[in-house]
């Protein structure tokens, strides 16, 4: 991050009018790590654990992955999108707002894992939920989900009165069968409006988004587009990623804490809330460490969802807008490091 | 366009600091009408033509394509990729504005043929030009074009110095062997650096953009992504569109222009250029129409170019910028329909 240009927001006024999530029964079900264990090795996976001295709980012990939701094959032989998944949690989200459709007056939406090539997945969700207006994809990892509420933000104060964001992910589409993989990636939609605020009291006090392209070619799936056969049959279109970059990574979800702390002048002890990017549960205890901020109030969902990419911090922020330990005027710090490597953080009143 | 909600910018205060291409010997080649003729219908496509009564001047004389650059294979069976031509454009606007990478402090890249999954193509790009600043991909069609320049000259006006747009494809990897589509279609990159206008003089005066997803299904590349073995069999990875959205996209085309002037109160007399996207003669020479604006005075690389999505837009503007026709203190009328749908239109001073 030191040697990078930072672009940063002071005081971007709006509110966070709803959010919205879809992890819904007609599109998907919720598979255990005893249900991959099985997959990978059988349905006499526990006979075969205590030959090779496997441990079933290793994978929740060490990375907090439980559960997770996977999308589920059609009648038609096809798979529910991540345009599915994020319109569903859009109509969530409007629902919530009790907004109409034509109501909304921008839209940006985001995966990782699109169901086509050259379209965007916005115009295709926007098609979903009979909403017309200017709408884009963005494409920035994870960390998508703060890059976007930035840009959402920067909206609003152009006079933007209601932007959608909606963020759509099948990972399980990408994780390579019978690997080690499959424990860590959930799918999922979660969606969220910002909106003007009148009060001017809200939105985010202080962040940045940064990204470093140095390893940018060692993360994500390697097969070209447009496809070949060849790559297909080398699995060349599964989530590969060796580790290159993790001590960069690591640096990162130490320094976004501190840096926000700095130029903000917010101490941690104003922080009602933490929410991050969820790869696992490592990630989440060493930010919230850097943070100074006590784990009763730093949000963990990935025991439930597993890894959902840039999913991952916006339905974690969503389970606590509808939880009851939300209270009133709370200050949340978010913090997302992805692929990219692209990252952000910001300190949030709501 | 009626029914849809826009989003509006007046007086966006920023400068073009520099343009650049990628047309580039080491990745492509220039294409004619005749060689196409003869990928098709083999070497003796001449006596083919007397035969079937086959114009051979057909299609320059009723779309406007002559030549197109296409991507060739490299030594190891691979072909330069759009990552490759976008970063390419931007290193010719770094030098033209005497700029070192270190001085961009935000970029966005468009493309609609990614090489490549889950992955970001503008870490892919700033990690080819040594540039560490936030980046993200939009995707919103042909008329990302608009989108990005009004993104980035949002930017602007939130305090970025030096924001680089970044444009590459390489769409003749998705037209179909053997078919009129391989006229349409052609591959290149551009890129354009915004940066703040100290005079605070030049900029957008006016500018909108808009979607709408009705046809959004319609047009792309229908293949599914995971792409499968059975989709590549048949030919799935191809662009194709049937021309239902036509009406919709002509009346676009008629109505950008009217709409500038009605809200800018500017009139077509005081506009020095037309640029607009250039999927062909026909749409750019109705705009021009529309606009009241001369041929002259209209800019056409359809000829030397053919479609290359969003990318033409911005190697148009950038063979204005380096021609002699252009003078200081020009206004420009820039206008864009594309997939999505999405569209937008801006007069801008430069």
């Amino acid at each position: 991050m030191k040697n990078g240009n930072l672009f940063s927001v002071n005081d971007l006024n709006f509110i966070i009018k709803s959010t919205g999530n879809s992890f819904n029964s007609e599109f998907g079900e919720w598979i255990s790590n005893e249900k991959i264990h099985e997959l990978r090795f059988g349905e006499n996976w526990k006979e075969e654990f205590i030959k090779k001295s496997f441990s079933s709980d290793y994978i929740q012990n060490n990375l907090g992955f439980k559960n997770r939701y996977w999308v589920k094959k059609k009648k038609d032989g096809t798979f529910p999108s991540s345009v599915d998944l994020m319109a569903d949690a859009g109509k969530k989200a409007l629902e919530n707002a009790n907004l109409q459709p034509s109501e909304i007056d921008f839209v940006i939406s985001v995966t990782t894992t699109s169901p086509r090539y050259t379209s965007s997945t916005s115009t295709l969700a926007c098609n979903l939920l009979g909403i017309k207006c200017p709408s884009f994809e963005m494409k920035s990892g994870c960390a998508s989900s703060i890059f976007s509420i930035i840009m959402g933000g920067n909206l609003i104060n152009s006079g933007v009165k209601n932007v959608l964001l909606l963020f759509g992910e099948t990972l399980s589409r990408i994780l390579l069968p019978n690997s080690n993989m499959q424990y860590a990636g959930g799918d999922g939609g979660a969606a969220i409006i910002l909106s003007q605020d009148t009060t001017k009291t809200k939105g985010i006090k202080y962040g940045f988004i940064g990204s470093d392209g140095t390893y940018s070619d060692l993360m994500g799936v390697k097969g070209p587009l447009p496809p070949t056969i060849s790559a297909i049959e080398q699995n060349e279109y599964y989530m590969s990623y060796s580790g290159e970059a993790d001590t960069f990574i690591q640096q990162l979800w130490d320094e976004i804490p501190m840096l926000l702390y700095k130029n903000s002048h917010i101490k941690s002890e104003e922080i009602d809330f933490l929410i991050t990017h969820q790869p696992n549960i490592n990630a989440i205890s060493r930010c919230a460490t850097a943070a100074n901020i006590d784990s009763s109030k730093t949000i963990d969902i990935v025991k439930d969802y597993a890894n959902c990419g840039p999913v991952s911090l916006i339905n974690a922020f969503h389970l606590l807008q509808t939880s009851e330990k939300l209270k009133e005027d709370s200050r949340l710090m978010l913090v997302s490091v992805g692929g990219g490597i692209s990252w952000g953080g910001c300190i949030l009143d709501i």
